[in-house]
């Protein structure tokens, strides 16, 4: 991204400063498609997956779960049904979008083939995942879930599909998306696929969602009464979505603030809004339950020390509420 | 911006990583609205002024010019005049969307009171232009523009004014704008506008016009038959536009460039294209004079030197395509 902050030409002009800008965005493009197994698909770069929805959903009425993320249900008629475990049942996957895996629960879906639209913003970098090989026609994808910049993302696609632009003028990214290009963003996005593609390979993931185990274990031994969210499910290997009913999520994350954790209550996008989590209500819990839910999402850098001085601290917090309530 | 890549944290998360990602794009709206004079207004951050315009315009056929850039003119009802010497009129501002200068040609429009829309892109940073003052409901402003990172921008619109979301989802930017910000490209704009105010108010621009003057004097000695556009009416003091008939703008897009020079034929946006440029049509030129126009833009850090060294390669390849044509 440094190196790309020197680039000072707009990649749509022809001369040589224009070129080189270029020249970041396509290496950026390459890296990605190898990432995401998505050689000889389309990528179109987009501000992120809020953006990518818009473009790969609005005015198609697609049909989608109340478990999807807020930028997917904004497009959706939200009518697929929901198990107690996080499952989608999708009846019709060519008009149908459904998340690969869970923002707050890290649940994994069975991506059906010929879905018209898979949110895989989460699932990118910490699953193998080959887009050629899913079957969906179109995935969303962010930089910032696998490390990269906040605010740079693309719509991926089947070679040929029908996309109409949204954001119109200029013509760029084969008329799909209009606007100069967020070239230092896009170079962040390109590195940080490729090294995510890296440590997935190197099994990095496989000794987070170890760590993770260990991290439910300690808070299961302290506080018996807190419920693990999807665990019978398969989840990503990061997150841990965990419900404490009568202590509300809010107070948690507050809780752990200020021991020094950074913990989120229902997906950080919507961390402001009071009401339950939709995402575990459509899983059948009821509100008090979905109320007391925390998300805990682990990386590649955290350490034993680092799970279990968390457990320990939520531990004793939980307990005085539970002194305080009894 | 290299500071703020050390920010984990998502803005919308209450924990202290994220309340520290939420005061990096809090300090840039504020420094914006220092350098844009729109102390009160809100200020809605965006992917650039291409999405800027779908924001401020998209479903309301506000009334414009083919002056306008091509991301304006996707949501316009393409119906106002323009002068021989670009000026347009705009007879029912509350419905109209108006530049405040053009990216072609670098003239500057007199903005009516109450006008709905300008696309302020071109002239922020490079004039003394206050938002409070200029009687706009809304502007459109990028960071590249102005020294910044590519791909951030904002709409600036005063407070309490409507604006439906186009991208939607989380809620973000009061709901008017959903999607994970673009935290370093917004602490570089927000950077990027505080060095461009202090340039202007130290008369850098001032300088600058005066060397397009001096370019423009010494390529106007060398081809008396170039046409420099707008010359008679107020423009950017970084400007040059001009045509020299039946020596086509790519042409010497291309000689330029392997001289040395990033100079443009039409926008950058545009340049794929092959058509003349509206901007030029519009202010009645013939197509051919049109296809023989291009743009050259200075810096703050272009010196005589440069301008004149550059007018020396450009009246050489002039003389010789003249030769050539005779």
């Amino acid at each position: 991204m440094v190196d790309a902050m020197e680039v000072c030409g707009n990649p749509s002009s022809v001369h040589a400063e224009g070129r080189a800008a270029k020249a970041v965005i396509e290496r950026a493009r390459a890296q990605i498609a190898a990432a995401f197994g998505a050689d000889g698909a389309d990528i179109v770069f987009t501000s992120g997956s809020t953006e990518g929805a818009q473009l790969a959903m609005a005015g198609r009425n697609l049909h989608a779960a109340s478990v999807e993320h807020d930028a997917v249900r904004a497009w959706s008629v939200e009518d697929l049904q929901v198990s107690d475990a996080g499952a989608v049942s999708v009846p019709d996957p060519e008009i149908s979008a459904l998340q690969l895996a869970n923002s707050e629960t890290g649940v994994i879906q069975t991506l059906p083939q010929g879905l018209a639209v898979t949110d895989a913003t989460q699932a990118f970098g910490k699953l193998p995942v080959a887009f050629n090989w899913i079957g969906a026609t179109m995935a969303l994808i962010s930089a910032h879930k696998l490390g990269g910049p906040k605010g740079v993302g693309a719509v991926v696609l089947k070679r040929g599909t029908d996309l109409a632009a949204q954001i119109k003028g200029g013509g760029q990214e084969m008329g799909r998306r209009s606007g100069t290009e967020n070239v230092v963003g896009i170079a962040g996005f390109g590195a940080a696929a490729e090294a995510a593609a890296k440590l997935l390979a190197d099994g990095v993931w496989e000794q987070v969602a170890a760590l993770r185990d260990i991290m439910e274990a300690a808070l299961a031994e302290g506080s018996p009464e807190t419920i693990f969210v999807g665990k019978s499910a398969k989840r990503l290997p990061n997150t841990s979505c965990f419900a404490t009913p009568g202590w509300k999520g809010e107070t948690q994350v507050m809780q752990m603030d200020l021991a020094g954790f950074a913990i989120s209550a229902g997906s950080a996008c919507s961390s402001g809004k009071v009401r339950a989590s939709a995402v575990l209500t459509s899983m059948g819990y009821d509100e008090t339950t979905a109320q007391s839910a925390v998300r805990v999402s682990l990386g590649p850098e955290t350490t034993e020390t680092d799970v279990l001085r968390f457990a320990e601290a939520w531990c004793a917090k939980q307990k005085k509420h539970r002194a305080r309530v009894a």
